[in-house]
C-alpha cells in the first residue's frame, strides 16, 4: 500500500482526510488493484466531497453506515464489481485504505495451509507455533467454525486442542451476537472447511469489517488454517474449494494484500488425470488482469506476519506466482516481507 | 419436473397459461428445488397476474423483455439468491417451467466429461459419440471457446478437430453479435477450461436465455465438454475449478434438472494430502439444502441425452450422489433418464 496513503477511509475521517490534504490520496496505478480501483474513483474527487458520500445527508441505499447490515450491503458492492475480476473494493471500504503498519499495534497473524498433516493430530504440526503466537498474554480464543457444517463437532475438536495448549476456546456459533463476540476477543482463530461456506457466513453475520478492525487497528492475533487463511487474504479466488454456495462476493478479509493457495500441491507427474494441476489454475487466474501474487503454501508451511514482516514457517516451502513471471520456490525461512508493501512485485 | 407443469412461463405465455389454467402451475414442494422455489413464488397467484408483472406496463427494471441486457439482469436475479444456495430461480425465469419434453422437438446433448484423455488427441476419445450425435444433417457447429484465455487459439484446435470430422466450425468470439451467432445456429459446442470464466462470458454476452431456447424449444444439439458440461446443468455449484472471476450468478443453463461433476475422481489411497477428496467435496454440497443429484462424470464417460433418455456412454462409468444417501455406481450403458424426471430421487 502506498506510503502517501495515510488517510484512514471511514466515512468520517475520509472526508476530513480528503478535505485536509486532497493530493494525499494520489495512488501509484500499480499498486490500484490493492485498493480495488480507489485511485481511479478518487481521481476527481474535489475537496470536500468523498465519492459516494454527496455532501447532503447520505441516502440510506448507499451510505456505509445506514442502517443496511453489512450483509445487506455486500451485495451491491458486489454487484459493482460485477463483470470484473474481483479485487478489493468496497463493502469493507471503510477499512481498505488502511495501513496498519503506520497506526495502531501491529498487525499480527498465522496463516497456516492445512489443520492436519497425514499422521497427525489436529493442529499437531502447528502447536508449537500456535503456542508461540498466541503466547502468555492470550487466555481465550474465538473460534469460528463457519466453514463445517456440523459446528458442535467442530467446536468441541478446536476446544479440546486449544485446551490442550492451554487457552481456552469460544466458539462464535455458541454467541447470541457475533459481532460482539468479535468486539470481545482477544484473539480469533478460523478454522477449515469450505472456503465459499465459509465466507458467505461472515457476510451473513456482518463480521468481515470487525474482524478487520480488530485484527488491523487493535492489533489482537488472527489464526487461520486452510480456508481460514483463504479468507483472510484479499480475496477467495485461490480457494480450492468447491463452490457449494454463493457469497455476495469473493473479497475476503484482505488482512495481507495478496492471495494464498493452501494445500498447495506440485504436479503428479504421475498422473494420468486431465484436469487442471494446481499450478496450472493459478495461471489461469493470472491472467485475468490486476490480479495480485499467489503464495502457494504446501502442506505444512504457514506464514506468520508481525507487523511489516513476512516469514514462511514449516517445512514444505512454497511456491511463489506473480502475474507474468514464471514461478518461483521459496524454503522455510524465507523472508516474504516484500509481499506486504507496494512493490510486492519484486522479488527480493 | 412436474407432468402437471405445462405453462411456458415467458413473459406473455406465462400470463396465457395462468389465465387458461390457473391451477395449472402446482409445483410438488420435493421438486421445487428445481423450480427454484417457483412453487413459492407462484402460490398466490391470481388469475391473469403474473408475479413480477404488475398488469399495467412492467417496470423496465422488473420486466424480462425490457431494455436491460441479461448481463445487467443477472446481478438482480443473482443478489436475490445470496444468502441461499443457488437453485434454479431467475434471471433464466422465461425458460424455468418449460417442459422440453412436452413441447417441440426433444432436447438433444451430449455432455463429455473430459475434452481429451491422456495419450489422445483432443476430443479423440469421444469422437464416436460425437459423430453420431451430430450426424450428416449437421454441416456447422457453432464453437463457444469462453473458457480459455485464448479465444483464437482454442477456436483453432477446435476446428481443426471438426473439419476432420466432416463439420465446419464458427467461433462464436469472431462473430460480431454473439445471440444472433446462436440464433443462427444448427449445433453448439461450448467447450472446457475454467467454468466461472465461461459462466461470467455467458451472463456478459447475454447468451444463457438463448441458448436454452435454441436447445429447449428448438432442438437443436448441444456438446458440452468438461466447463461446458457444468454450464449444461443446473449450476455450476459442482465445478473443480478455481473462482477466478465471480459470475453475477452460479445458475447455468438448467438444460438437465441436476448437476454434474465432470472429470470425477476417485480417492487416491496412496495419497497423503489432506484436501478434501471429490466425494467429500460433493457430500460437502449436499449438506446445503435443496441441492439437486450430482452425477460424477469419470474422465472418458459421457451423457447422452435424448428427450427423456438419458445413457452413461464411454467406459469408465460414473458415480451417482443423492443428497442424503450413500453414493452408488454405475457402469457404462446405465439408464439414467429417472434423473429426468420429478422423481430423480428415487433410484432405478
Amino acid at each position: 500500500m502506498s506510503r502517501k496513503v495515510t488517510a484512514k477511509i471511514a466515512k468520517s475521517s475520509m472526508a476530513q482526510a480528503v478535505r485536509a490534504a486532497p493530493g494525499a490520496l494520489h495512488v501509484p496505478a500499480q499498486v490500484d488493484w490493492q485498493l480495488g480501483g480507489l485511485a481511479e474513483q478518487t481521481k476527481a474527487i474535489e475537496p470536500g466531497v468523498v465519492p459516494g458520500f454527496p455532501p447532503g445527508p447520505a441516502p440510506q441505499q448507499h451510505g456505509p453506515d445506514s442502517a443496511c447490515a453489512e450483509s445487506r450491503r455486500a451485495p451491491r458492492g458486489g454487484a459493482e464489481v460485477r463483470g470484473r475480476t474481483a479485487r478489493w473494493l468496497p463493502p469493507l471500504l471503510s477499512g481498505a485504505l488502511h495501513p496498519p503498519a503506520l497506526m495502531g499495534p501491529p498487525r499480527r497473524l498465522l496463516l497456516v495451509s492445512n489443520s492436519t498433516l497425514r499422521g497427525g493430530g489436529y493442529l499437531g504440526h502447528c502447536q508449537q507455533q500456535v503456542r508461540s503466537f498466541f503466547g502468555q498474554k492470550v487466555k481465550r480464543v474465538l473460534f469460528i467454525p463457519y466453514a463445517l457444517h456440523d459446528r458442535d463437532a467442530y467446536a468441541k475438536t478446536a476446544r479440546e486442542k486449544f485446551e490442550s495448549l492451554g487457552y481456552g476456546l469460544d466458539s462464535i456459533h455458541e454467541s447470541s451476537d457475533p459481532v460482539e463476540a468479535v468486539r470481545k476477543s482477544e484473539a480469533i482463530f478460523i478454522g477449515g472447511g469450505n472456503t465459499f461456506r465459509l465466507l458467505k457466513a461472515l457476510y451473513d453475520n456482518s463480521l468481515l469489517q470487525e474482524i478487520r478492525k480488530r485484527v488491523l487497528e487493535d492489533g489482537i492475533p488472527y489464526l487461520g488454517s486452510s480456508a481460514g487463511t483463504n479468507v483472510a487474504t484479499i480475496s477467495i479466488n485461490t480457494t480450492n474449494d468447491m463452490p457449494i454456495v454463493y457469497p455476495p462476493s469473493l473479497q475476503a478479509l484482505g488482512l495481507v494484500p495478496f492471495n494464498i493457495n493452501p494445500h498447495y500441491l506440485d504436479p503428479d507427474v504421475n498422473s494420468t488425470h486431465m484436469g487442471e494441476t494446481r499450478a496450472e489454475r493459478i495461471l489461469q487466474y493470472h491472467e485475468e488482469p490486476n490480479t495480485p501474487p499467489v503464495l502457494g503454501l504446501r502442506e505444512g508451511a504457514m506464514l506468520l506476519v508481525e507487523g511489516d514482516k513476512a516469514t514462511l514457517q514449516g517445512v514444505t516451502g512454497a511456491r511463489l506466482f506473480l502475474r507474468g513471471e514464471k514461478p518461483t520456490e521459496h524454503e522455510p525461512g524465507t523472508d516474504f516481507s516484500f509481499l506486504l508493501t507496494d512493490s510486492n512485485s519484486q522479488k527480493p
